[in-house]
């Protein structure tokens, strides 16, 4: 499950990248990144549902549904949210500098921001550097783009696939941040996805929707939706290869989609601030997924279940517990089962009768916790997956800003 | 606001209490209280909502249906829940040592247990010391259970007042403990109210539904309802003062019991686990109050938010970012104002014109910090009351069970 090398990777044809450290973050490292898309492709965007959204988010929704995207301008180490009128000023004086040296429309460009809330952006030092970002654009600066959108993750993120489709062969790359602030709804802080095939927009939308609900949108690291969430996929067409909805290409399309959304999801997991534990909670026979979502989120959101998987400590009653308080409709405690691992910690509603704290610590004591539970009220299935509840997680969101 | 010191306390006439270390907590402190209640007198409980309910509040609330109650007997250190019928049959054994020693039936005693949940409740410890217990029975001992039910608590938590009722004068006396696992729904972990009014069920179950209402049921210290939480309140009658409905003598009464919630509640909060600051959400101008207990809560529990708080860093944006994914239907941010303390720090959906860090790390220094979200949409308001998220909470939680 682990994602590749970040070196390891294939330029997509009809994307160039390039990045600069114009000073917006504290952290001596690129943190403007330019993407520049070939003319004729097509582009899918989802981005945050928190009703704060940043002022790049309103701006960069208002121009996909105009046009399809030439260049994307991405910083990280300041969130413009927050801001008001002058944050959506402050955002399309981005746009208009790429605008200005391009030719391209502005409503061709998309602004896109991730860091502290509430700080003026500061535009001039982005715009100043335009010039010599579009100077710098090349296809292989995917790691490169990758390590500029970082805020507090710890690594990049980069997933990337080249498979046949047909007679020839497509790419997908896609590139992620994340690691606090962690609880998508639509899709997560910065996600940056390119394809050489040819995609029509209506089908890149709904293949996008698809992939992130199974990826992006069931990963939570403190259950804190972001005000910047913003996941893009772009369709270059570049390959020659040509995906119709319906089709044995399409499936397999969306097969590498899946893949790739899900490693750059279960990547910002691992990396979730402060996270020493990976953490994957399924709940398998609800009623309907939504029951098993609500379940597993509560689970993965309490405090004292990841306290617990810190501490390596096989605590269940605290799993019972925020099974029992999730606000499942009529839920008969006594056929509730999980299991912790392979091992059986809870059988119809109590401790299981083979049950050791031996064997629950063994599981515990692993880097990778897998938590099931069995509501035996139906047929439906869901997973989330999170991280542990460290020190480190206090004392990085403690120390954010000094 | 603060509770008044543990000595200074008005006995229940009709109450009586004793306390003895039976080894049932890992502490060198007394862990099971016992309480004696006259006969002729009413009682109103509450229990958690978490569908994993604890044995004894089965049994306690099956117990209370039938018969006004005669004994409680408490323990901490041990839950006694997740432990399926075995568990029926532990508590069933603490209320027949009782009733075996008294004569009383078995359903006019009702149990209650607080700590680790998942693990076998010793109960030969218990019922071996009810004998001790019965012959320990004094008016005077409110302080000795107030420490008995502790887990976490770093202090009991008491609250008494003797007021007059027309020509006599009536006493309410509470104690409360909880410290983790704390977001009520109806009732917290152990609250044992006493007042020697005379006050039919009916009037008694109305009165300290109000009170939780307003109390135990707006603080939340991590988001994690407990499978344990219990509420009762006897009512001896032995003052001789009656309290009928829609009098003013019940109205003084409802104020009593209001006050002595309030500020059990209130201490709970403050003694959170690893708590540092005492928080207070205040939402106004909503549609309706369950609006304004959403936003409230999602700001409360927000690990952003409490690490923010802990760190002193008026990073407002997190508050803000909460406010916008608490799913408040149609917000209009550009309505939404936010006071911290006295100072304005944003105002109508962006950063206050006049606000500096300096104003804001002023007030976020202090221990007591006051949050008022303004939606500017209704007349509604609602308030909850929480603490920090610190890495003592981490340390302790981590630890509990080694």
């Amino acid at each position: 499950m682990s994602a590749q090398q970040i070196a390891d990777f294939f330029p997509v044809e009809g994307v160039r990248i390039a990045s600069v450290d114009a000073g917006v973050s504290r952290h001596e490292r690129d943190d403007v990144a330019l993407f520049e898309i070939a003319a004729g492709g097509s582009a899918a965007a989802l981005f945050t549902r928190n009703a704060f959204c940043a002022a790049p988010v309103t701006l960069a929704r208002e121009h996909i549904a105009q046009r399809a995207p030439r260049y994307l301008v991405i910083n990280s180490g300041n969130a413009n949210a927050g801001m008001g009128s002058r944050g959506l000023a402050d955002a399309a004086t981005c746009c208009r500098a790429v605008a200005d040296a391009t030719g391209v429309a502005q409503e061709e460009i998309l602004p896109f921001s991730t860091g502290v809330i509430g700080e003026p952006l500061p535009v001039d030092r982005i715009a100043s550097r335009i010039p010599e970002l579009l100077q710098g654009l090349r296809g292989d600066r995917w790691p490169d783009a990758a390590r500029a959108i970082m805020t507090t993750d710890t690594r990049p993120k980069l997933r990337s696939l080249r498979r046949d489709l047909g007679a020839r062969e497509i790419t997908l790359t896609g590139i992620a941040k994340g690691s606090g602030m962690i609880r998508p709804d639509l899709a997560t802080l910065l996600v940056f996805l390119a394809t050489d095939a040819a995609v029509d927009k209506v089908l890149l939308e709904r293949l996008l929707n698809d992939a992130v609900e199974g990826s992006f949108n069931r990963i939570t690291i403190d259950g804190d939706t972001s005000t910047n969430d913003s996941c893009i996929l772009l369709a270059t067409g570049r390959s020659g290869v040509s995906v119709a909805a319906d089709t044995p290409e399409c499936a397999e399309f969306a097969g590498m989609l899946n893949e790739v959304c899900r490693t750059l999801a279960l990547e910002i997991v691992r990396d979730g601030e402060g996270a020493t534990k990976f953490i994957e909670i399924e709940v398998v026979r609800g009623r309907d997924a939504a029951e098993c979502r609500r379940v597993a989120y509560t689970v993965a959101e309490s405090p004292l279940v990841k306290t617990a998987m810190f501490a390596s400590d096989a605590n269940w009653g605290r799993i019972l517990a925020a099974v029992g308080r999730a606000g499942v409709d009529a839920l008969d405690v006594g056929r509730v089962s999980i299991d912790l691992g392979d091992v059986r910690i809870v059988d119809r509603g109590e401790r299981d009768a083979g049950y050791t704290e031996e064997r629950g610590a063994a599981v515990m004591r692993g880097p990778e916790i897998r938590v099931r539970i069995d509501l035996d009220r139906g047929d439906a299935t869901d997973t989330v997956w999170t991280s542990d509840l460290s020190h480190d997680y206090v004392r990085i969101n403690a120390e954010y800003r000094t």
